[in-house]
């Protein structure tokens, strides 16, 4: 089967309580809607500090959320100079600490991972496509650097509609590209 | 069998006329030997420039060369605004123009690529090995993030040593690290 491709910049999640330290009373507003429902890219900014060097420009995703988490790519980390785990989003077991910097004070929090492969699934979707018995799958891309991504994990919500995710460093490594298509194998 | 993997950074080759133009008169110490024999990091970097970003402290290898080339990765060129092509080192067919940075001057010439996968090797390891009827091989790197890499063209020449070079999109992507041993499969 093929499915829709999502390539995802370093980006930040942020709780109500990090984010009035950030932006003060600044409403979060809406840039633009991403694939899975409800999500969007914001309109705010944020630089992420750690000892070795600050990146600016990183862009706050909504909604706002329950967990403060930064997501970055290996390449990233390096540039960074940190070493965050592989997590799924929420899981910030392990997470490397850095320095969240917005207009009105800043975040110090070990909220750094990078993002694993995943795959955006609703139970419908899971179930007629013969997923139910998984919890993973293998993604390819065909192109100039045919690649074959293992360990994608299948990531199941009621609001969530069919996408694959990948970080910068897997996606840009295929020379692919956010809005084509891609296979899943199981 | 398994080889050792080289994870290549952004990273510029020059000839004589462009160092000369970039550093004067000034020689191109050697700061560490690379895997390939006579091949090294110098003393030297570069700052690269285009019309949306200059990013600094790009490194020189050595020695110098018969062409002036910049190799980026994927991500690179999506942070300096440009849209090289995907070549065999040397091959500048319709590389993306970047002006390159010295102390002592500069020099803008369509230069940059972004490298093919590609496993380096000497005429003897490749009959050994027994992939003198092939172009390209397949490398697949085990860990938490299992990916296999189709397209790693075999680059033959009696000054090789076997090596699996990939950039940092690819390595980085696999959570993969300089050193060590990845699988070829033919």
């Amino acid at each position: 089967m093929e499915v829709i491709l999502g390539i995802s910049n370093k980006h930040v999640h942020l709780t109500e309580e990090d984010y009035k330290t950030l932006f003060g009373d600044e409403p979060l507003g809406v840039v633009k809607e991403l694939v899975q429902p409800g999500q969007f890219s914001s309109d705010k900014k944020v630089a992420i500090k750690t000892e070795k060097r600050t990146l600016e420009n990183i862009r706050v995703l909504g909604p706002l959320r329950s967990y403060t988490q930064v997501e970055v790519s290996k390449t990233d980390s390096i540039s960074l100079g940190i070493n965050p785990p592989m997590r799924n989003s929420g899981d910030l077991e392990g997470a490397a600490e850095v320095t969240i910097i917005g207009p009105k004070g800043e975040v110090t929090k070990p909220c750094a991972i990078i993002a694993n492969r995943h795959l955006h699934i609703n139970p419908n979707q899971r179930k007629a496509l013969d997923l139910m018995d998984v919890d993973v799958v293998t993604a390819k891309i065909v192109g100039e650097k045919v690649t074959v991504f293992e360990d994608v994990y299948i990531k199941e919500d009621p609001n969530f509609t069919l996408e694959l995710h990948l970080d910068t460093d897997d996606g840009n490594g295929a020379l692919a590209s956010t809005g084509q298509m891609v296979e899943i194998l199981k």
